[in-house]
């Protein structure tokens, strides 16, 4: 927290989130709020008590503050992310996952760019740059996967829930690495050695992102394999687990990469091999704990949302043109709504051409619930647009105010109604029969609780029982490169990376047989 | 963190924690170290190499922050203690404890504060008001119960741990609401009116402190119970949990009450009702939570206290003088051995006339160790001298320099030297025949993992087989009222408060005779 945050304000912050997850937790049989909402919707009707009592000149406990969310608040959710995601699904979809989130934000950062470009200077604001006009495209191609994970769950809908969550990392890391190339590079004639470079430190900032946090956490996985400090201290394993965690984000950010894809890299690495060599009690606690810490920052998070959205400021510049406002507001609904169906369904039907099984591949539905959940536009959007638009939170430009106020009111928009809508089109489109069995048990309904009370399980028991006898020509080619890599991969890691850093065979030793994996 | 704690200063310090971690990992066998000299010794590396680095301008990662310390770092820790405290224990040692900490407190309080004033003179330092004198007693009397946590085991002398470490909160509580007394109050002309007006607000904030944590827990319990947030995600129910806690502690700051002695009670009481209510899961990891967290910002403040001190400003100052330095710091480490052993072993003979059974009342060995194991001086010594002799960390007075160089010695040495002996000379005045049950068996050796193995277990779970047949007049009547206020306690938990706020018999049912209770 930022130094203005004294006593009374974090006291305040802090019931607010206590009021939130009591309110949350009596919501959750309602069927059109979820977990977003509630602080959202909260943190707007303290901003309006705020407002009066403050008599109309403040609507926020704290000051919009960048390091807060990127240094203290992203980095659990992330990581948790990846620690908690089923790898076995992700890998398999990783060709979809790049796809979507690499190439696909690149399609909607251009076509968001060059509808920014002309159509905005119909709207007369007042002057924008080049590069001005790049950065909303930037902004606006962020979608936010924290929401992602909330509406959807691993369980019901695995495919597409790893898909939309892998892209939704994917997509984060690539619209932050292509703002801060924007801010970097001089842009304002392109041609195509400028485009070369570009893309040349955006792969090569993608590399090392990731090779970070595999080291990291293949570095936490020996020491946890060869010292073992559970022996003496779960207290110890566990504050290393965490505090490494952490220390690959901050280490990321220290070198100018994307925290986002090293934390996401190390929680996968992390899950894989150093959890295994804990003890019992501490795996319980640290899956617990992360899902807990990511829950918290998440909440955080939306109430700061709603709160900020207040803010009268940048609401007193806009005042005089409202007309502006709402046409540059619905000008961007739309070039996110027409930018993301750009790439979804292109690019869907790329990847159905490398799956061999038809229950890989994405029917017309699931690519209308990818397109639709990919719509709403969270805290990362915010961040880069107060970032690039604003001094320290505040501004004098109308343009830059327009721009801001309408980031303010499609964040809100998106997660509001286009996220409130999401669950229901998910329940029309894919009526889930696991659901009726979760719904009539004793167990708990809410997919977020599931994680957790399977948690001394492994999390990447997937089954595997797939008709994979059918195939096309391509496809076929394309699958079975993928398999023969995956194959490759498990021997390798069976033989030499796990009596190293530990895992799954090396806690439970059974007959290496490849169908153990299969049984669960 | 506070506003210049950049991305480089955050990774630095959160890899030292990593780094303290493994070794005190790897040193725990050694039987002179503990958990607080590793980060307090590489502190002092890191400080050198930092020093040496920047051209020996500065040598620590931070600046000194108090609001960093009691906002964030000392409240999970006492919360903590607190919440993994043996009720029972705590309770029937409670005039014991309050004997010591605030009684005690006050005694060495007094006799430091008169020290202070005459030998003080000797030295010739410069000007110092009768308020530097007393809260030099303040400043003086405040033990370390951080540190007290990390030496003794709860398991192997549960008696001498409930007694030092209840005293420590109440001794802490006592120090931090004197201090603010002498600030606040015109102390220049003492006469009975102010003493007794001194005196209600202590008693004031004491009562008001612990009724605001008591309220705080119950409330909890209640929403655990009544609500049962688990039953959906296991995630809200922990949040909620850690938030709550977190939320008595700044709602005492907040109304200007003892943070410390709120955040105590309030897991005291949390964890005989409403961790009951929580499901399986949520147990094991809010114990391990709970105690990680405390464990890291633990490391976190010896670590810190390690790198500043060797802070060159203050050091300067003091330069030219070594004498007079050394003299202070003498004067004051004998100030505060004299001023401990004034309470302690009168106090103890007072307190063995309430006990019935000769096992608890206090032999002289155990007087011995209470009395050395209270000798640390700590972060809250350091920050309420920042906080008396500084203005934001820097001082430009002679005197104010010496007293803070000189207190920064009596921390260093009190937990180096003293803290080092303390081990050894618990082991030697009374060797425990459990100890060695514990180094043979395959569990862990560790006090510290004690707690989170038997996480799952019940933690008011204490034997209860004394001989309670030998009596003394005084002594029978003090210890039947005791005994008497303890039976009608457990009725009316059992009848009223359990049923409310849940607790153990109401997560188990099993036929309700009190026998149950000593059966673990």
């Amino acid at each position: 927290m930022t130094n203005p945050a004294s006593v009374d304000n974090i006291t305040l912050f802090v019931a607010l989130i206590c009021v939130c997850i009591v309110i949350g937790h009596l919501l959750v049989e309602n069927k059109w709020t979820n977990e977003s909402t509630t602080p959202l919707f909260l943190g707007l009707c303290s901003g309006v008590v705020i407002l009066l009592s403050s008599g109309g000149t403040n609507s926020r406990i704290f000051e919009f503050d960048e390091q807060l969310f990127f240094i203290y608040l992203l980095p659990p959710i992330i990581f948790n992310a990846g620690f908690q995601m089923k790898k076995k699904q992700f890998f398999q979809n990783f060709m979809t996952i790049m796809l979507f989130g690499a190439l696909g934000t690149l399609m909607s950062f251009t076509i968001i760019s060059f509808g920014a470009r002309y159509l905005i200077e119909m709207l007369n604001i007042g002057s924008l740059e080049i590069k001005d006009y790049l950065a909303i495209g930037a902004i606006f191609s962020a979608t936010d996967s924290v929401y992602t994970l909330q509406i959807l769950s691993q369980e019901e809908t695995p495919l597409l829930y790893s898909i939309l969550f892998g892209e939704g990392v994917v997509n984060d890391a690539t619209s932050v690495v292509l703002f801060h190339a924007i801010q970097k590079y001089d842009l304002s004639d392109i041609n195509v050695k400028t485009a070369f470079q570009f893309g040349g430190t955006f792969l090569f900032l993608f590399t090392t992102s990731t090779l970070l946090g595999v080291s990291v956490g293949l570095l936490s996985a020996f020491i946890m394999k060869k010292l073992h400090p559970g022996r003496h201290s779960s207290d110890r394993e566990m504050a290393l687990m965490i505090l490494m965690a952490y220390l690959s984000y901050m280490m990321a950010e220290l070198f100018d990469l994307s925290g986002i894809l090293t934390a996401f890299f190390c929680g996968l690495v992390m899950s894989h091999y150093a959890w295994h060599s804990m003890t019992d009690g501490s795996k319980v606690a640290t899956r617990h704990a992360f899902a807990t810490f990511s829950f918290i920052c998440e909440i955080c998070i939306f109430l700061y949302v709603g709160m900020d959205a207040l803010d009268l400021e940048k609401w007193n510049f806009v005042s005089s043109c409202p007309a502006k406002s709402v046409g540059m507001s619905a000008l961007l609904l739309g070039l996110v709504l027409i930018g993301r169906a750009s790439f979804v369904f292109p690019l869907s039907f790329i990847s159905n051409l490398t799956k061999k099984s038809t229950s890989y591949k994405l029917n017309l539905k699931q690519q209308v619930i990818i397109w639709w959940a990919g719509l709403m536009r969270g805290v990362v959007s915010m961040t880069l647009a107060y970032n690039q638009f604003t001094r320290f939170g505040h501004t004098q430009q109308q343009a830059n105010a327009i721009i801001l106020t309408s980031t303010m009111t499609v964040v809100l928009f998106s997660t509001m109604v286009f996220g409130l809508m999401t669950k229901p089109l998910v329940r029309l489109l894919m009526p889930p029969p696991i659901l009726n069995r979760n719904v009539l048990s004793s167990e708990p309904s809410s997919p977020n609780t599931l994680p957790l009370l399977h948690s001394s399980q492994d999390p990447e028991s997937d089954t595997e029982h797939e008709d994979i006898h059918r195939s096309a020509s391509l496809s076929r080619i394309l699958s079975t490169t993928s398999n023969t890599i995956h194959r490759y991969w498990r021997k390798y890691d069976d033989r030499y990376m796990r009596p190293l850093f530990g895992g799954r065979e090396v806690v439970h030793p059974v007959p290496a047989s490849s169908t153990n994996n299969d049984s669960q």
